[in-house]
């Protein structure tokens, strides 16, 4: 730290203050102490912080390896990463692998676990490990975790579901996702809901989660085959919006015109998407960062075990459910 | 370790054996090794291995946060992660922030940078780290990597180039990334040495690194309007390829027949385009477990400083540069 104040000529108290966050430091102090810290290689990391329970100063990060979900788990590990940072903290990242390896379980002080699935060997066996464990959204095996931070995919659903009725759809379909993480529950059981309480028939379809992409392009022309009077079809899985869009077409169907298309997971594609979808924006970066921001603040005994943060979700609405009426 | 070799009814030397890939262990004999040692939390890391130099039995990663190549990066820390999990190692993500969080740099034995880029304060703190770094494809910055893992982006640009020209471009463009990684100044290198060889002028429009999918459309309708006898274009972006598909369908043309279009860089996105399409894929799972495997050779003495290794990489032909001449 001495080498560091001196680097940045400032005092020993000013870069203490800088790097930790305290005290009155002005930006310009801050960013001369940070970037004296980042040449000398200086880290914080074995300085006293206000964690009771850290010793290794470590949290581990677990997410179900998905490429379909790639964009959302990537924004995921930059939100854990970044907060965990800023509070001093290492992310070790888990191999979700298809065995664990060797039985490793690292030696961290607690783990943040992103969509943990019922039934996966390794989300078990760290929810069995006794460190605290933050998951994002909850789990819904046999075990509580230490703190969770979900959002409220029932309002949105329904808020997209009433969204299509608006926009004229009257039969509008659902290709779920049969994941055990709690979210595809949350969006088949609203949908379900959703239908009866307007006096609709359901029409469902399931893709395996992480199923290659042709499972749910399979499925939608299944659907649009066997239902031909939907007009309107959400899809749960993230991703699958814009690769049934060949198949739509192939059924001599108009996206946004004689058929609604949703999306529960927004992403780039779905932004950028022709025609754009209307999507769900999960804000995975700042779900990343509020776990790592919760399980901080159990360690630290800021926050009780059992704690449950909600991160806000929103709609986001575009040609693909078409466009607004007069 | 005894606990373990009980737990799964072995002997201390079979369960070691097992956990550490030595000697002779039936398969089975390793899965319930394994799954009593994830029953028991036991962590092989505090144990006897053979890297001569780690400390702290951790390497860093280190990945650009650009969100147009999630499944990429993605991927490449699933494939990290995987390899250096195998060997014992935890890995720990590194912010890569828009500035480095007070300076922190953690402490490990060895760092894993992917596309590091030139002039990016985080990288060039990493590279002055005095640690072991291998890079994924070579740093351009003036400090050389302790390794390298590259792909020859050279004889794969031709092969693409040729392609295009043998089902029939006279006018191949190329939309060039301006990204201070390796690659991107191969590719655009090989295009204008092409274009040469070939008695072809060159276009040459270029997108910034990390820019939001609306740049490079932009510029493909500036290229299409600009040079309407551009009959190919190559994007040399990550996801650029598909983010273009409007612009190209607004300018009159049609993918595949008028205007053939290939990616420099594979993803599930340009497999499932409509239509699918032409695109270099890089491995990049593949080139992370090669990153975490290089470094735990160096780490180990196994390699010698300086080694690198070359990662196998390949054109696959789809519908957008349209179908094979009979």
């Amino acid at each position: 730290m001495a080498d560091v104040a001196r680097e940045a000529a400032v005092s020993k108290t000013t870069a203490s203050d800088a790097l930790r966050g305290h005290g009155r430091v002005s930006g310009a102090t801050r960013d001369a102490v940070e970037a004296a810290a980042l040449r000398l290689g200086y880290s914080p990391n074995r300085n006293a912080r206000s964690l009771r329970t850290s010793v290794t100063e470590t949290v581990a990060l677990h997410i179900p390896e998905v490429l379909t979900s790639a964009e959302y788990y990537m924004s995921f590990v930059f939100g854990v990463t970044e907060q965990a940072t800023r509070a001093g903290l290492n992310v070790t990242m888990i191999s979700s692998g298809h065995l664990p390896h060797r039985g490793a379980l690292p030696q961290v002080d607690g783990l943040v676990l992103c969509d943990p699935m019922a039934g996966d060997p390794v989300v078990e066996a760290l929810m069995n490990s006794g460190l605290p464990v933050v998951t994002a959204e909850r789990y819904v095996g046999d075990k509580e975790s230490t703190g969770v931070v979900c959002s409220d995919h029932e309002t949105t659903t329904v808020e997209l579901l009433d969204h299509l009725r608006d926009m004229g759809a009257v039969r509008p379909a659902l290709l779920a996702s049969d994941s055990t993480a709690e979210r595809a529950a949350t969006v088949l059981d609203t949908y379900r809901r959703w239908c009866v309480r307007n006096g609709l028939p359901d029409t469902v379809h399931k893709a395996p989660f992480g199923s290659p992409p042709e499972v749910p392009r399979a499925e939608v022309a299944r659907m649009l085959a066997g239902s031909p009077e939907t007009d309107a079809v959400v899809c749960a899985a993230d991703g699958a919006a814009v690769t049934v869009l060949p198949e739509i077409r192939a059924a001599g169907r108009t996206v946004g015109k004689d058929l609604l298309l949703a999306s529960c997971v927004d992403s780039t594609t779905m932004r950028l998407s022709d025609p754009p979808i209307t999507a769900i924006d999960l804000r995975p970066r700042d779900m990343g960062a509020e776990c790592a921001r919760l399980l901080c603040d159990i360690l630290s005994g800021r926050s009780p075990r059992g704690t449950v943060r909600s991160l806000p979700i929103t709609l986001n609405t575009r040609a693909s459910t078409g466009l607004p009426r007069p």
